[in-house]
């Protein structure tokens, strides 16, 4: 079930093998990484459907989020989306034995989550205080002419809610290793899997919390 | 009398209520919260509708503030009315067990009401200095050349009003459970309240300081 | 004498008076503060009249002050005129009980005197430097690339005129608590009161320094 | 001699002297402070006409410096002028026991002076270092991204200049009473005095350093 | 086989060698020690020509580099191009004991690539944490708001992958200082190898890791 | 041979020289700063002319420089530059025993490359790593959202950098005394030397490192 990653992995090591080759492995543990998380955390958004068909930029893609701001967020919720966004790259570290800047836009939208839990949603130590405009984007980062003292404690809070979130899907992924495995191989193989299919794959590894 | 709550409460759990049935019950507690302590400070704006009818972007409102401007606001007022815009993030965690992002507009609203008091109105133990000019919107946050030391001072103070404010909603709402939980099943069945309705319910159900 | 004033405070607590009432008594007991300090202060520019009639956007106004820049102040004038500011809100704690958001164009004038002084008239213990331009506004604070160091010691200094103009005016107003009485409830009554009516009434109470 | 300022210092006290005439007898001890300052110092420019016929926003003028930059400028020379600039004010503090507004503008002249030597000229401590292009404006204060250490020694070194220039001005001023009190008399009588008026008034009183 | 650097060497000391010949010497070493770090580092890309002929302003070139953003980069890749990148410069120390300005590209695209590791792709010790929008430009440093403790850690991560790629170039020139030196020497002969001929000079010469 | 300059000095102290002899004979020894230094410093451009006709802003000049750009600048040739710069200064200390403001545009060029040295060219105990943009101006001084602590850093090798400068040709002009006086007066006698004359001057006079 993993001739396809082993191949690829020892194919780096002695230049043999194209560089596609070595994308599209990584994409597919990559995915399955999000995948298997949002699987399991029962607060996370539905999966329905995975793929790793490049469309446009992005190499591959896990259907998951809703349109933004339809709907009010829980901190239950946001909390497990950004373990969501970490887990492909969680999945590159434990599978791949390495890191890509592919996870570069899971790492922005990920930060951008918890400023807004932090500087609009009252959703950390620092309590109900609005740091900036509530429905502000991911550069207008924060009232520039804050105190020092009071930029670091943002920089803290907002440092644990990602650590928080990486290390749930570290946990999960790391208990999971089957399931991913098998994940990524059948999108290898497969390209698509829709939400049944996956549901399926999941059970029949074993895959739980 | 708490069946819509619980019904929903169990439903998350098990991942088979909608979520907009979700936001409803969430609306209806929320604002629950703000109208119970705006009920129960004499010094707040006095309340003469509540209602969960959603109007745009808001779900529901608490209608009470008069126009901005139209009177001196005196301390007391200014530290009821913090406490009035906590109310609804408070009824959140005491009663739906969690937090959503719909509180964001009235914590932007605090925080605007405390840096009035702390940088225009000397409300404040830094007294009668005005850190920024008059009639400064939110997110004319203060004089950006202001020293350090004086920055943290000013967030101190600003986060002292915010912190006393939320105390004071979780006090009252706390001691008030039970008038809470009863106006939350009303409007979840009638969608609104009006002054008179509120007034009889809290007396019935023995809402007090 | 104080019959208006009584029945104002009473029916707050009882939640059973016109807010616009409140606001003439604070008003009338505001202006007094005023009045009083500019009265009692050798260097603060004469009194001509005071008066609670509204004029748009302030409910009062002490006609004190003349237009600026036509004569060179000097330091011992502009701490007067500190003082003068700061006695309205002073009233408004000594007599009032309260603080309202009235006082917050005193508070930029006292705060805009006080940064003129220090920044550009070379008029504390930091001596002949300018720290911006010479007839620079409110807002212009000062040259944004000063160090932090030379920042504080610049916010100390306004903060020590403008404690220091707070502190003239409580102990004036603290010792003069008829005559501030008197003028206030004179003013609720006649509404205006021009200078020498408002001389003879600080003789007739016994005002002095 | 002195019967202009007596009789200005006591109207004063008893606020029967008309502001005009106070500020007519503080200019001309103003000028009159600038006007010794230079003529004792022989690295200063030499002095030409003093008067205290306003003009335009000043009230009087000491006619000394020639255009900038036609010469290089030494050291000494520089230091002279900021002494020169600092003797108005330390006369008022002398002679009239107060101090005005009216020194704002040599406050800012010094002060550019000194920050042109230290940011521009290595004339400090700090030696021959850059820290904003060569003719720069008084409010291209420095570059904003220095670092705060630096910052706070370009301020220190601004502050010796400064505070050497005032020491300077107040022991010459100081030790030549009955000159700068003879002058101060003699254009409150006459308006205005030539370059050999001045220099025989002065011989004449003993002026020295 | 070290003529021509001997002789530019001797030259300079006794002024007597024309500056073009210098540059020419100090290109061919410099462009050796890029090609040879990136020989000997298995995650760099392969070479295929290596050039001492002026491009434009750059005086040669080592064609390595594929256009920016076609595939995902690993950290492994990264680190071993700005291995490459340093490899110049580290040449010219080891080799011309002297450093030029030549490398000043080099300096900018290693720290380029140090900060799109730290501050977009979680490359580092602070985890996965966007400090900028994904796909900034080198001038955009980081968010401006940070705090001052993180923007110190931001600054240390940048400065760790820096020395690294530094110490890694380092160490393979100075255990192949045979292979540099003949490089240099035939490209001085040469001006221009293909991939081929580099391959079969570095086995030659006993290039290893 | 140093009648000019003495009789200048002399009539400083008595008032009885005119400034553009003083300024002449300022520039005369300025050149001379730049020049000897220049011709002691073997990593330096070599000279072709010293004159001291006035062009425009500039009094004199010695025609060293080669166009910015042209080459790849050594970190040694860089550092004889930063003392040729400071050599003009250097002799006005030594032999006017003055400063003038003559300096501020060699003051300017010599933080101009140091800045470059530290900030784009890897020449500092900072190493490789670009804090500005390659080829920016003097007043792009660097990237403003850098810590404070790295800020530091680079202004302390910036400062090394200039007092590198400053003590090297400190040292050359202490010990090369008779040949810059020599230079500077037959500056003031012929106007203009050619690099012939100046080194057969250099020779005669006994100049050495």
């Amino acid at each position: 079930m993993e001739r396809a990653r082993d191949k690829v992995l020892m194919g780096v090591e002695r230049r043999s093998v194209a560089l596609t080759d070595l994308d599209r492995v990584n994409c597919a543990y990559h995915e399955a990484g999000h995948a298997v998380v949002a699987a399991l955390l029962p607060l996370a958004d539905p999966l329905h459907k995975v793929s790793i068909i490049p469309r446009g930029r992005a190499m591959g893609v896990t259907m998951q989020l809703p349109e933004a701001d339809r709907h009010t967020y829980t901190k239950g919720y946001l909390e497990a989306q950004v373990a969501v966004l970490m887990g492909g790259r969680v999945a590159e570290e434990l599978f791949m034995h390495h890191m890509t800047s592919g996870a570069s836009n899971d790492i922005e939208r990920a930060t951008d989550i918890a400023q807004h839990m932090v500087c609009e949603w009252g959703m950390s130590a620092l309590g109900m205080r609005a740091f900036r405009k509530a429905g502000s984007a991911f550069e207008d980062d924060r009232a520039h002419a804050m105190s020092e003292a009071t930029a670091r404690r943002v920089d803290e809070e907002i440092e644990k809610i990602l650590a928080g979130g990486y290390e749930t899907a570290r946990a999960l992924l790391d208990r999971n290793r089957e399931p991913v495995k098998a994940l990524a191989e059948a999108l290898l193989d497969q390209e698509s899997l829709e939400a049944d299919e996956l549901k399926d794959l999941l059970a029949r590894t074993g895959a739980s919390r």
